[in-house]
């Protein structure tokens, strides 16, 4: 350590980098955060957004108000483009300007991204759901079909209700093709005169052969039981072989989806590779068992952009419990660094997980318990909002949850930006989420 | 008449188009409403989005659902390319179809933006607010401001605050000023560090000898006063000539801004036009007495499309109250055609008008009375609550206002679509609002 007070970078705000700048405040010790956009997205309810429940702001908070009173501590939007870990500096491009930052710790926990294996180029076909943006163009995408299909029938009388796809039978792939039926089934049911949209149709591709592959068994079968009760076809050992506009390949055949949703696949920030840092084949760095780069004492990569092996010997899951425990644990090693004591190695505490399917349908699994239906449904939402960050957003999702619950209405149902054709997202994935 | 059921074709689910269609549900006849959004905009409250206090989803609300329980209406997402007033159809783009659609009534009601005088290339640098877009975009600008100038000063040690340029005194222009102000000197000021935002210099700019000129004077001084106590500089008498990114010339001298807004002039949606009515300078159509076409029964033309000196010799202002005043009585015409009965000459109700400048400031014209200040605010807020569409939106509403007042804070601050720098807006100025 210097002499002077140590600079913290970390660049990122999502839980593992939030986490760790929450507990350095009261550290002896400056810290920048920089991340591309100026909040944070709890991205267990994006979903929600995508489809209509909840709005953009009541999922995000500005990262500068979460981290107001937190005095050495500032906040910059900004893009990291590249490190000089010999000079121990950051590039940062973005607003215009460029710019060098520089650290004596570096804390980088970018995130990662939805994979296509390779063919980058079915993003614009199939949109995946990791930003605020991602959801707000996936939301238009979907009410859009129900808009095209209703203007079709009554123009024409062409009746035909809208197909939904979605590839990859995870917690995102579940909860997005649930919240779709869900809608098509009851908010939209009313108010489309020419279709009848409780005839949609939602499948679910997964290439496994059973959906949330993490879980037990017995809780995949109750989600897939969950899921065609509401409607949903779920196609398990169906691996997607080609994306173009309007269908997709599976299995060699080719099935017509008004709206194709990606939810599979990870690959790590490339900011990983920026380090110069050896990765796995999602870009995931290989970190030591007190999540600092190898031969690197002074930099962290946390959350998504981490691959470890915990001390206990557990393969540390993708998930935002992990990254914000990492986020912690990394702020304490650095406490224990300028205390002069040994760092401890990160251990992983599973303290459950769980997935919502739709009203009164989830699935969770805490310890060795299993729970399904509407107890682990109020679980997951009692939960949810208690994690949620930030007083007033948790007041205000509890509040379109009950608006929601009670008029079975969703309210967030805008098509901005709204062009003459569903259009491919105005943006390319972002470097730094 | 037809025999047959008359079918009306509206365009335009604004003010006017939205209550002709509510006033029209239970008369005997097929209502088409068509718009190219999915959502009628309560625009009296647009500043507050651009100014973060609301949500986009808090102020919008889909057509489709406000009109749900009417049996006899459609809502058709789609664009009007063109009329064919001999064959009484309406030519339809979007959504990839182009289509006809037969009418024997029709209603244009599709709005106006603001005017540029002719230099509509300043539109990509001082953005006006008529639609969501514009205010999430005029946001975007707003907040990056001071992003920047934190970053700015942060990284290079020059502490400059951000200035904002206001073009136009009329009511959007004295509530947008008012409103940066108020989050430059109360919400922002906690979360920056490096800047001192209550130190961002906001300035109004208006053409004629002052601000408000619609209102009586001493409300206008009583307008201008209170701006000052925010910090707000007026310049009154002082007309823009020229607008290029970053600055601004007002009378010969060129004036640095880092974000110009437009709030001043008005275009009337180029439907007009190709109605092929005679127009006034402002592209309005004049219109008939009831609202009609000359020459056209058939044709209403409604809302800021219109220009009319009314029954009582009273010029109808381009007002939220006289577009409601007009579908009202247009769907009322329309039952007396029905009825056999002769139509009714328009005459507007001034039920008073008002402008709000921030918090516990306002200006309100109720008759002969003049009220200013927190008793003139109150009123607003009340008033605003009461007129907003939907009883969801309206509780909403009251609890973001509630919620801002007692913390001031502001909850919707994302930017979202962040560039690398403040962009023009990604879309032209719609046709049809």
């Amino acid at each position: 350590m210097e002499p002077q007070t140590p600079r913290i970078v970390i660049v990122g705000g999502g839980f593992a980098g939030l986490y760790a700048a929450q507990h350095l405040a009261r550290q002896p010790v400056t810290v920048t955060l920089v991340d591309r956009k100026n909040h944070h997205t709890f991205q267990p309810l994006l979903y929600q957004v995508a489809t209509a429940v909840l709005s953009p702001g009541e999922i995000a908070a500005p990262l500068r108000r979460i981290l107001n009173r937190a005095r050495n501590t500032e906040v910059i939007l900004g893009e990291v483009t590249g490190f000089d870990t010999a000079a121990r500096t950051v590039e940062l491009a973005g607003l215009g300007e460029k710019t060098e930052l520089p650290y004596d710790i570096l804390i980088v926990a970018a995130g990662a991204r939805h994979s296509y294996f390779g063919h980058d180029d079915w993003a614009a076909d199939a949109p995946g759901l990791k930003t605020v943006e991602d959801a707000v163009a996936i939301r238009r995408r979907v009410l859009l079909a129900f808009e095209l299909a209703e203007r079709r029938a009554y123009l024409t009388g062409k009746r035909e209700t809208p197909s939904f796809a979605v590839v990859g039978g995870g917690p995102t792939g579940v909860e997005l093709a649930g919240a779709i039926a869900d809608i098509a089934r009851r908010a939209m049911a009313r108010d489309f005169k020419a279709i009848d949209t409780t005839a949609a149709r939602v499948t679910v591709y997964e290439g496994a052969p059973r959906v949330l592959g993490a879980y037990p068994e017995s809780l995949s079968k109750s989600a897939e039981k969950q899921l065609r009760e509401l409607g949903v076809t779920v196609r398990t050992d169906s691996i997607v072989s080609a994306v173009e506009p309007g269908r997709l390949q599976v299995g060699g055949e080719w099935i017509a989806a008004d709206v194709i949703l990606w939810a599979t696949g990870v690959a790590a920030s490339p900011l990983g590779k920026l380090l110069g840092a050896e990765t796995d084949k999602a870009g995931r760095v290989k970190v030591a068992p007190d999540l600092s780069l190898p031969g690197h004492p002074e930099i962290f990569v946390l959350g998504d952009m981490a691959a470890l092996v915990d001390a206990a010997g557990k393969v540390v899951p993708g998930l935002g419990a992990a990254a914000t425990q990492e986020g912690v644990a990394t702020a304490r090693n650095i406490a224990r660094d300028l205390a002069g004591k040994p760092r401890v190695p990160f251990t992983y505490r599973d303290k459950g997980s769980m997935a919502t399917i739709g009203r009164h349908r989830a699935i969770a699994e805490i310890g060795r318990w299993h729970f399904t239906g509407t107890l682990a449904w109020l679980m997951w939402a009692l939960i949810h909002v208690v994690l949620l960050i930030g007083f007033r957003n948790r007041l205000m999702v509890m509040s379109e949850w009950a608006w929601a619950y009670l008029t079975r209405e969703r309210s967030a149902r805008l098509i901005t930006d709204l062009a003459d054709d569903p259009q491919p997202p105005s943006q390319p994935p972002p470097q730094v989420p």
